[in-house]
């Protein structure tokens, strides 16, 4: 599908982050020139970045022609000769997927009649709760499921586990068949999956090296399970790319993710701990769980790249306007100064209702007769802004003229890059995650895994909890 | 149904907010018995207030006996003519439903035969983005779906314009009887939906005086859903009623929700402005979500009850285990030290899946052969807690035995006993939100809302925009 860019295009506005706006805690624009240097450093630090190591992603949008065609070529298969499609998968390989099916389908999806629906119904399972597995299995027949584990490893307890009970499942219910109800999405070149999938002939699609969990949206991870759905994959990397081209100026005024960057590098100086993303529409709901991930675990980093201990890092929070205006903007506008609050408007909705008539003798109702919904939700979101904005509380706002595959390539790849400029200002390793290490470890130690024998004579010496603590 | 007390018992675990456990962050007894008399005076305030002015809410286990068979004779009726059951209410009016249906009804409740299901698909209308909202008229037919309209005021916009929608096209198929598939759930004495009702002549139940939306799970607000669910209404308000009881002591060491107060509260003085609940299960999930509202709202106050100025709160996050040790985790480890994490683990789960053998090669898969996914998943939990202790990160545990309804009766009255305990601590009014205003006036005056010309006036003599930060 075609997209016109200027009627696509994504703005930042950054309005309520001034200090000519909220006052004191704003920024000034000396402020914001000083630091024109270090953003200029980032930016040429992701620049020369570009592809390399674990950046491969900024080339998503430019060096997958051929593996869309076979995708599509899939997609088309899977479409026609399945009913349910099923991700197994966690982190990365869940949060983007379930966040571009909750954007570009049907917001009751798997509730609408088969014809209507013309894609089969959609589930990422991301956790190893046995009743949410059991459940699944309660409302779906396995042998009209396509199952896509991804993991790129094919070390992923949770994954991995799954995948056991799938084909275990599957394996009594088809007999050998059972390898044409699993696609294995993961690295050509090391780990399990891969050898799994040679070993019993799946269908393979690959994370390329250079991706990482958070950055794989526009890789295999995230397009086949959207072109199952029929999503325009190549808008959304069309619209990527544009994002790209968009922020190809080392000058933040001139480079919204730059700007971006800068703008939560200054809040983070001045203490602001917490950034919040709420988007004012049902359908972006999930694109703040992808982006939790993509910031929390880039930026939450024990030392820089020198070496020094530094504990990094903002808590991301997700809201979701208008629906958190009713539990979490009293604390926004009367709390701690120590957030900043992003606003995710969409300018026009892809449906409309209009609230009728019916409450002439009810003032404090009537106001409202005659307006659509979408334009209360827009009203709404803009009086809060104001409400933020008259209390002194940092805010910003990134406008989608409306929610298609086009725009949702330019957010995804917004923040993508705007993380990437946050890391390099912090100077720290924005692609590790060193932290998540111990845990694994330790849960390796408790099942009694060979190699993990200090691990486990370490967890038998920590202290012996008090019952005293326990009531 | 009964409950074995001993065995449903909640357990509140702190061994890891001691600087026995995580060091130099952590609490000594010494810090913690200084709290004592604080504490005290907390308990005392929270005791003498009981069942008065808002805080009617504690006395709900002990004063609907009556109104709990009207709910229960009339869910009786929905569920045998209703194919659907549908809120309109949003915040205080749909958290508690929505966390309760995800915790005592199946995982994919909607999704059931209608044979398995028993009771009517369940949907609550929470925002009003009007995308969402003709979804929800894809797939469901008006004529067969119950709606409950709740809102204390009947001035809620958002509900009030969804109420005006749905009986527009309810009058248009039913006529007169569309009055039958609405049933009002509102202040008996003031405002325009108690009015409406009667006028209509809707079913009605009454949202008591002193219960406020976010303290409103356990009056008809929630029991009404979870009735039509099928859930057991009684055994919430038993468990609610116990949880009462366990916490009737003015020590802390012997009161779980005084000493989950204490903690949080020595936390925040510490620096901690984040507090994360992260329950290990699926059914749990949207508790957090209902959390949030309770702590963030009740918290988030610009002034103390002096007239002080002290922007107080704590910022909730909501977190799911393990999903999010693939997201979040490595932030909580190594990144800034500002937060508690409170892990809610569950002992026993209502079903489990055995990982099954299949994976001989691969020792680093190899090693999960065998066991439950319940254990895995509560072996990531204790794992994760040990990480997090030994990076000397604050953390404590909720134990439930089992997800049931008596269990969720405690978790519930512990959570608004703990946030009626911290606000007493902090010396703030718990119960009002006088930061949501700002927001609300001005929806009305860009609406032209008579009586809001001066805030009409105000607004537009805000600063205008500027073109340069829109980028």
């Amino acid at each position: 599908m075609k997209y016109n860019k200027t009627e696509n295009k994504l703005k930042f506005d950054y309005n309520n982050m001034t200090a000519a706006f909220i006052g004191e805690r704003g920024f000034t624009d000396k402020e914001l020139h000083s630091m024109n240097q270090a953003a200029k450093a980032a930016f040429d630090k992701v620049s020369e970045g570009r592809g390399k190591g674990w950046m491969g992603w900024t080339e998503l949008p430019y060096n997958q022609s051929e593996i869309v065609e076979d995708i599509l070529a899939t997609a088309k298969d899977i479409r026609k000769n399945f009913d349910n499609f099923v991700v197994l998968g966690i982190g990365g390989s869940a949060l983007g997927p379930i966040a571009v099916y909750q954007a570009l389908c049907h917001l009751h999806h798997n509730e609408l009649p088969k014809k209507v629906r013309k894609a089969p119904k959609f589930y990422v399972e991301d956790n190893i709760d046995p009743e949410r597995m059991n459940a699944l299995f309660d409302i779906i027949d396995p042998a009209k499921t396509m199952f896509n584990v991804i993991t790129k490893s094919g070390a992923t307890s949770e994954t991995m586990s799954q995948y056991l009970i799938v084909t275990d499942i599957l394996k009594e219910k088809l007999g050998d068949n059972y390898k044409n109800n699993v696609i294995a999405t993961t690295s050509a070149k090391s780990g399990n999956l891969i050898k799994i999938a040679k070993a019993e002939g799946f269908k393979t699609f690959y994370i390329p090296d250079g991706v990482g969990g958070r950055f794989s949206e526009l890789c295999p991870v995230g397009l086949l399970p959207a072109a199952v759905l029929g999503i325009d994959i190549k808008g959304m990397l069309k619209g990527a790319e544009f994002m790209d081209k968009t922020c190809n100026k080392s000058v933040p005024a001139k480079n919204p993710a730059l700007m971006a960057a800068v703008l939560q590098y200054l809040a983070m100086k001045k203490g602001c701990n917490v950034t919040v993303m709420m988007p004012y529409a049902d359908s972006l709901k999930y694109m703040a769980d992808w982006y939790c991930q993509l910031w929390g675990e880039s930026l939450g980093k024990a030392v820089d790249l020198d070496g020094n201990r530094v504990n990094a890092g903002q808590t991301p929070v997700k809201s979701l306007g208008v629906t958190d205006q009713h539990s979490q903007v009293q604390l926004y506008t009367e709390g701690p100064y120590d957030k900043v609050v992003t606003f995710i408007a969409v300018e026009s909705f892809r449906s409309e209702l209009l609230i009728p008539d019916g409450a002439e003798e009810y003032p404090d109702v009537n106001f409202l007769c005659g307006a659509t919904m979408g334009k209360l939700l827009n009203t709404e979101r803009e009086a809060t802004e104001y409400a933020l904005m008259k209390a002194g509380r940092l805010n910003n706002t990134i406008i989608l003229p409306e929610v298609n595959a086009f725009t949702i390539g330019q957010l995804l790849y917004f923040y993508e890059l705007q993380t990437a400029y946050e890391g390099a200002l912090l100077n720290i390793d924005t692609y590790n995650q060193p932290g998540v290490e111990e845990g694994k470890n330790a849960t390796y130690a408790m099942f009694d895994r060979k190699g993990y024998e200090n691990k486990k004579a370490e967890l038998e010496a920590r202290p012996v909890k008090s019952a005293k603590y326990i009531i």
